[in-house]
């Protein structure tokens, strides 16, 4: 007997590295490649910081009212956390314990079945078809909760929100978890259907499409009730997760919808003009509607592509895992980020 | 059956409230009556924004390196977690899955027993003695893990180092966890037993001595075995807790011990000022060790004295529970803030 035998075992999610160079193209954790609104540089930067000394605000109203507002949805209906992966993490904790299995799809986020794992809930992986995309039957059988990735990672494939609704629908006795980290991007958001189903949560988060994955802000909507439930736990856990200047920063982003528009329109035109170009080097990838794209080489093994961009300073993220081994995932960086890495695969292709 | 029987049930914590009102005397959440280091807003308003578009250090390894340098540790002896009740909520779920109850005395932080509910642990709680100080031979029994803040809360009193290393010592196969939220106001600090005792877990916090509490930083220290464990579960719950300028500002506010070592000096010569005219006041207490003091009236109920206050804008706590109905919690604030309230208090009992 020793204090070790009542240690929780886990084995933790691997998250993409973070080189300390910063002379390297970074495509490998999905950052935006364009900074924060200005107006959340002016936030923080004119912050009065003899506030610190207080506790923030724990219901942090400021943000949740300013994300209300952007969604059309009540402040009851919404739940401010530290990045979208505390988010789905209390929600695991709060919404999965039944003796049910959870689902969700094979391919997908890889720390969903860490936090099951984490809190021992039981799941089953359901497995995407061949071209990546969720059969809905899988998800019309018992089961103690629901998580779908829409748009999913790391396959960029997005699902009609006609299909999620049949699965949220085919489901009232579970919660639905939708993790829209990359919706902005093209996707369908599931939140208008946020009135319609009480055991809808939608997930998004600032570190994408916002240019904040250094602030940590995440967030769920749904019904009142569902958020409520959510609300117990996270005053069960931590009353006070987010900073005043997160909180502050956060109201900030919102505020400048032009400047969101923007960005995000310049991230899917040098996407589209990306997949024009890897297609005619001989990649083949699902149609991505998210900040990065999937692809696979007609001739050459991903792992063998991932070295030789490694080699040269440029990072993607593959993963050595039944069915994506051929597969890299490759974020969009800016137009001349993405032309480097576009004459280095050509060059490189062409003179195997 | 509906999703709802799936939900975790939870008590949350009720913190102290946080009037909007700036015109309020709040004595009511031991904060800090000094704004942060000078050097943490310089480095908040001179933050490099763009690099927010990137996720943090998920080791928050400047934090860590400063903060072991700061109390002679090595860099795998620390964890930062968001604020110190992340990191207690973290340590319940990593360190206490055995079934023997946990030992916790039966007045102290009232979030230790949501801790222990949220993550369905049994607990058994020890009474303190009627000068509310911890028997130690509570803890020389069978148990799943101990809690102790030292100085404790609400009481304000502080053991003795040497009483806290024959209850760590006792229990091998146990992890002892001292909560030091308050220990820079006087209490005798345990990390000096860390290299002695491998089941020794100190915490810490940034929102007391730190004038920090709206930034969120807590800490803990112990062996790297203890760390390497508490890290593993972070790891599987969320990789990135720290957000970039929290990171920063926590380093800055580490690096300029004279600042610290000058208003935590301030606090304690106002407290021990207020000791004395609380005493004169008719007011009873133990000796507080903490930025409060935990005072009962010799003669006037607790209730009443503190609707007086709030009826004059004053904010203290109280607590309508067995044992500390009779006694108020009362924060250090200012000189000037002290004055008001001791004036008030005077002129209130005389003309009772």
């Amino acid at each position: 007997m020793s204090w070790e035998d009542n240690v929780r075992k886990v084995v933790p999610y691997v998250a993409g590295e973070q080189p300390k160079d910063q002379d390297v193209i970074k495509l490998n954790t999905n950052e935006n490649p364009y900074p924060p609104s200005p107006k959340v540089a002016a936030v923080i930067q004119g912050f009065d910081c003899d506030i610190l000394r207080r506790y923030p605000d724990s219901d942090v109203s400021a943000l949740v009212d300013a994300l209300a507002e952007r969604h059309g949805l009540d402040r009851e209906q919404v739940f401010v956390g530290v990045g979208s992966d505390d988010v789905l993490a209390m929600s695991f904790l709060t919404f999965f314990q039944g003796k049910k299995p959870i689902l969700f799809p094979d391919i997908t986020y890889s720390f969903y079945d860490v936090w099951a794992d984490l809190y021992r809930i039981p799941y089953e992986q359901q497995p995407l078809d061949e071209t990546f995309r969720i059969k809905k039957e899988d998800y019309f059988r018992e089961n103690g909760g629901i998580v779908i990735a829409n748009p999913n990672a790391p396959t960029g494939v997005a699902s009609k929100r006609s299909v999620l609704e049949e699965i949220v629908g085919a489901n009232p006795d579970s919660v639905v978890v939708i993790d829209e980290a990359y919706v902005d991007f093209g996707g369908e958001s599931c939140v208008p259907l946020i009135e319609k189903y009480d055991n809808l949560l939608v997930v998004q988060t600032f570190s994408k499409s916002r240019s904040m994955a250094g602030m940590r802000i995440g967030y769920a909507m749904g019904s009142r009730k569902l958020i409520g439930c959510l609300n117990d736990v996270k005053f069960a856990f931590n009353s006070y997760t987010m900073g005043a200047v997160a909180i502050a920063a956060g109201v900030a982003s919102v505020e400048d919808e032009a400047y969101f528009a923007e960005t995000t329109a310049r991230v899917v035109a040098t996407r589209e003009r990306t997949k024009r170009e890897l297609a005619r080097l001989g990649f083949v990838f699902p149609d991505a509607k998210t900040n990065f794209i999937f692809a696979a080489h007609r001739s050459v093994p991903a792992q063998e592509i991932f070295d030789a961009l490694r080699g040269n300073r440029m990072y993607v993220r593959h993963w050595n895992k039944p069915r994506i081994a051929d597969h890299l995932r490759i974020s969009i960086g800016t137009d001349e980020e993405m032309d480097k890495v576009l004459d280095f695969l050509e060059s490189y292709l062409n003179g195997r």
